[in-house]
């Protein structure tokens, strides 16, 4: 199915449909996330879509930095989550490493899956390519199979995808396949092999016209402040070019910001381009910093007042936790049943 | 510390160890298990030592014919330790795919270690030599990681191996050091780094000469008939000459047959021979037959005694998993909080 039909399957019919999203807490949402995919979420929430959203926090471990401050990074990714409209009584918002019954697919999982597969992960692959050899851990390479985990233990359908995670949810779709071929015993499938649902949202560029990263520093927080905010952008990477136009092609930097402009005011951006015309960066960079501080501050009036509030954000996760722990329960019953390992 | 220094550690203070002991469950267990490790397992337990002893069901998902019949292999293998004398009262028998914190230890272990070190693991480099590469699945891959989770999710700190198994219980010390090191911020140890314990028993051979193994058909399980037993001996490979003496060098499969009585008669294998003397192979036989059925008549009426009351059998496996699950969640907790992964 298109991306398109597919979409328009789910607004029709979205009880049909159980999505699993998530994130690595790695730090601070920025726009990149925001219009990437958690605006989407939002969206899929609100048609009534049941949403399971991971905070992945045993895919940092071996990121050192990360690591040493998970429990902050892990609460900073849930603020951003409620900041954004996450709503915790319509998604269930979880730790993967509160759910052992979910870790525990892992083992029969890995069964299913070669080495060579494995390793011809492209993910992994690029890893490899980028690290010594040496420095590959365990965890990451086998970390395609723990998203099979992620995915299957509460039988999503549906998973929320940037093109470059293709071949990650083709192995949860071999895994499910897999799975079914050897243990269904030809009776009903136990697991979906979910759809990727491709995201149409195009690609933010950072201020200094690289892809938007936090390491980067090119990013916009989702909880930064409206003075941060202003002075990221005034040192935004534009041209010598007066005219304001969109034309991403030839020049990226320019239209980066003038898309951002754009989607914080969901409109066209040729449109907001022609409104600036010839006032040059100057204008340019004034009108970007009031759209998004604009856009963002309902936002961040919502972070800053559950930020106060840290016993409802543990609360949210405890109950997101629960909720998962009994699903993860349930369904490693269904496997052990499945596998003749129930003794 | 040597073997026989260790070992007499053990006998001075039992209490000082925790063992973890176990099997796969791929068949019945035949007397090349019992002399090798079983019997020593057995001993421990009745000197004190606690004993946790693993049925590794998810270490047989990959050998198909084992895994289509798993349940029955399962409880093949609880009623061969109760017939050897593993006494539920005070050794606890558990499956690891029933423990999910177990489990789920395997993934903050898997980033402690890299691929290359998996890659070098001589077992899994066996493997890989002896299968096609592409057929060696990630769990077979990862086994010397979820063996450290099996070990150390009691803290266990003996394992008796062999010597073949030292570099499996290598990769578990090297977790356990890593894990303190990294997570354990000077304060106490959390994880043991275990003893091997190696075992003192000669190499048993089967009726035909080689090792003494299932596939081959040349084991005699615990759970046989004497007439299984009897037909068994009676094919068993010796040679030509009349005089029966103990020679394994130069002569094996007659100094295998004078080892199993002498085994089974708890005697020196060269008074053995010289009690036969010129009666040659068929007293040899005779010998052997009535030795092992004499010495295994008390295990297998025991054996028999369960294996008619299915409902016991269950109960010890239930009560087993259950405290190695009470155990397991412990040591999640304490793992958890280490990490700063409790929120």
């Amino acid at each position: 199915m298109s991306t398109a039909a597919l979409d328009a399957d789910v607004c029709r019919a979205p009880g049909d449909y159980r999505v699993l999203t998530g994130d690595r807490p790695t730090g601070p949402l920025h726009l990149g996330h925001y219009f990437g995919t958690l605006h989407n979420r939002v969206r899929l929430q609100n048609l009534g879509v049941e949403m399971f959203v991971l905070v992945a926090d045993y895919q940092v471990l071996t990121d050192r930095d990360v690591a040493d401050r998970l429990g902050d990074h892990v609460e900073g990714l849930v603020l951003d989550y409620l900041a954004a409209g996450i709503d915790p009584e319509h998604a269930t918002v979880f730790t993967h490493s509160a759910v052992p019954a979910l870790n525990q697919l892992l083992l029969p999982f890995l069964s299913l899956v070669t080495v060579a597969e494995l390793g011809r992960n492209p993910t992994v692959k690029d890893e490899i390519a980028h690290s010594r050899q040496s420095a590959v851990s365990g965890l990451m390479f086998t970390y395609p199979v723990h998203q099979a985990a992620d995915i299957l233990f509460c039988k999503a359908n549906l998973v929320p995808v940037g093109k470059d995670q293709l071949p990650h949810l083709e192995v949860t779709r071999t895994v499910a396949r897999r799975f079914n071929d050897r243990y269904a015993h030809g009776g009903p499938e136990i697991f979906p092999q979910p759809q990727a649902l491709l995201s149409a949202a195009p690609q933010l560029l950072g201020t200094d016209g690289g892809k938007m990263s936090k390491s980067r520093g090119n990013s916009i927080a989702l909880g930064a402040t409206e003075d941060e905010t202003a002075q990221l952008i005034k040192r935004a990477k534009t041209d010598a070019e007066r005219h304001i136009g969109y034309d991403p092609e030839n020049r990226p930097e320019v239209s980066g910001l003038v898309l951002l402009a754009a989607l914080c005011q969901d409109r066209d951006p040729r449109l907001v381009a022609e409104d600036i015309g010839a006032g040059g960066a100057a204008a340019l960079k004034k009108v970007v910093t009031e759209s998004v501080n604009e856009y963002l501050r309902p936002m961040r009036a919502r972070r800053a007042a559950y930020a106060k509030d840290r016993a409802y954000v543990r609360e949210v996760l405890r109950a997101g936790n629960e909720r998962a722990n009994a699903i993860a329960d349930a369904t490693l019953r269904e496997v052990r049943e499945a596998m003749g390992a129930a003794y």
